[in-house]
């Protein structure tokens, strides 16, 4: 994708940004996410009969890889299951809003997390007659499952794109950016998906198989630009974005959150630490530190209903604030 | 896993392979997964009521990834959508054997294979009373994988075991050579699995995530050792061993094979290239290269039931000239 090119709005990059994109391989099917995109949005903006228009969440979800051969055999993987992604999701459509949701492949699907690794394994039994049922304990999961999932897709209000590399992420989310930049204050990025930091440019990487007959490998990986910057500033300068920042070592956390919402102009940083990142996150804003936590009372309780909470009642302060 | 404590076989191991073990995290549960290997070879050694005799075949399958930090964020995998495993253990089921599916979590499991990505979502629908049922396009597929999959499982012949890293996954092959030793020339190692030929050693990996301030990253990774050698002529040196080998330049595809086939011990050494490796592959013996096709003419036809046709009339001349 090439947003220098047709119709598209002039969307400013930074030099660094802009080699990436020059040296990615093409995304494939550019043209028809696109029009999916532009479906989604018009659907939401005006939905037909009597429904009021829906705000638009692009939510990000699970790791990007990194290839390191061209030819892709081996890559350099962030773990991420997704299920903060698929969770978040959930609520945003539960608060009205249509979710745009930017998933690694093979991560947590909205609607899934209750279920076992291997579903159609696990969840489901042959009868005596031949006829397939659901076993026990999963009945009201699995129905729950396709029948929530089936309704937010059937009513427009879920968009699933899927990518793997970082390569094609970062693409669709340039894609995606370009295509809600009309909606201004009215749209939010949510953007959980862990993001390598390191890639090796594709022109410089291995056209085969890397061999192991030499001895030990040196890598050198250079770092993936900084879009979170290039997307706040330049592509959707009116969007309500929050990012994510995870770090294993609770020590230097919050001041890198801090750091990463003075530096890329987000209006939230979601500080999570690796061991309790289920139970409990930080939201750093411009002049506060807030605590969200799971209902430790309740039984299946999560974080990531106070946080949606949270960020919705913000959202909708901005977007009043913007329209002055 | 320690093979040199209790009452396990003295079984050798190379230097390089020792501290690979030393250094590696311990293995969850590895009390678990010897019982389990041992109630299922013993079934299949002699199965209740009329049935004879299986033979086992450990089939390994999927990619190994190489942790980069030790609480892990980012590691190096090695693609492998684990097809070729998962179709493999079908065949060797239907021909009689039983299978220990050592496979990463994640990939293709047996009877799955025609099924899409995320079965669960695409492949069910609730009908207007709020039953689940089987999409139409899909119906026999799914009974099928429900069904057969149930059959070896509850029928005692496939016995699941799941990994995710290069070191659980050495760890366990170790466990299940050490519990099918004494099975001799009648346990066969089917080694589709796409194992990493670099690692980081646990003790010098970070112990925080790696930050990303500083620059471009450097790696040093060291070899894995070559476990093929190990497993064949000290853990199981009776077995009837196949490895693989994968590249996606043809030109050195065959000499590589052949160089494993000796260097390694192998009875045979199966050679695909990436991009073809779905229609034929070329099986290297001693004295042969046997190219193993699928049958255009058929619908869904593939390499495999041809491939474990060649293996299992291979390992019978194997038993018979061993028992001799």
């Amino acid at each position: 994708m090439d947003s220098r090119n047709g119709s598209a709005p002039q969307i400013p990059l930074d030099a660094e940004m802009e080699s990436f994109f020059d040296s990615a391989p093409p995304l494939k099917d550019s043209a028809g996410i696109t029009q999916k995109l532009k479906e989604f949005i018009e659907f939401n903006s005006a939905p037909p009969g009597k429904g009021s228009p829906r705000r638009v969440v692009c939510v990000t979800s699970g790791g990007t890889t990194v290839p390191l051969e061209q030819r892709c055999v081996r890559y350099i993987d962030n773990f991420s299951s997704g299920h903060r992604g698929a969770t978040s999701t959930e609520y945003f459509i539960k608060a009205g809003y249509a979710v745009i949701f930017l998933y690694r492949r093979g991560t947590f699907q909205p609607y899934c997390r209750s279920l076992p690794e291997d579903p159609l394994l696990e969840c489901f039994e042959c009868s005596d007659d031949s006829s397939i049922r659901v076993r026990q304990p999963y009945t009201e999961a699995v129905k729950r499952a396709i029948s929530d999932h089936h309704a937010a897709v059937a009513g427009g209000h879920l968009l699933k794109l899927p990518f793997t590399t970082i390569f094609e992420y970062l693409q669709m989310l340039q894609t995606i950016a370009m295509s809600v930049r009309a909606l201004g204050s009215h749209a939010v990025f949510y953007l959980a998906a862990a993001v390598s930091d390191f890639y090796v440019p594709w022109k410089s990487m291995a056209e085969h198989k890397i061999q192991s007959a030499s001895g030990p490998m040196d890598m050198r990986l250079v770092q993936v630009p900084k879009m979170l910057s290039v997307l706040k500033k330049g592509w959707v300068p009116m969007a309500f974005c929050i990012s994510f920042k995870l770090e294993t070592d609770s020590k230097i956390l919050l001041e890198k959150a801090e750091m990463a919402l003075k530096k890329y102009g987000m209006h939230m940083v979601v500080a999570n630490e690796l061991s309790t990142r289920k139970e409990e996150v930080t939201v750093v804003t411009g002049n506060e530190k807030i605590l969200v936590c799971c209902d430790k009372t309740q039984p299946d309780s999560d974080v990531e209903k106070p946080l949606i909470e949270l960020i919705v009642g913000r959202h909708s302060a901005y977007v009043k604030d913007s329209d002055c």
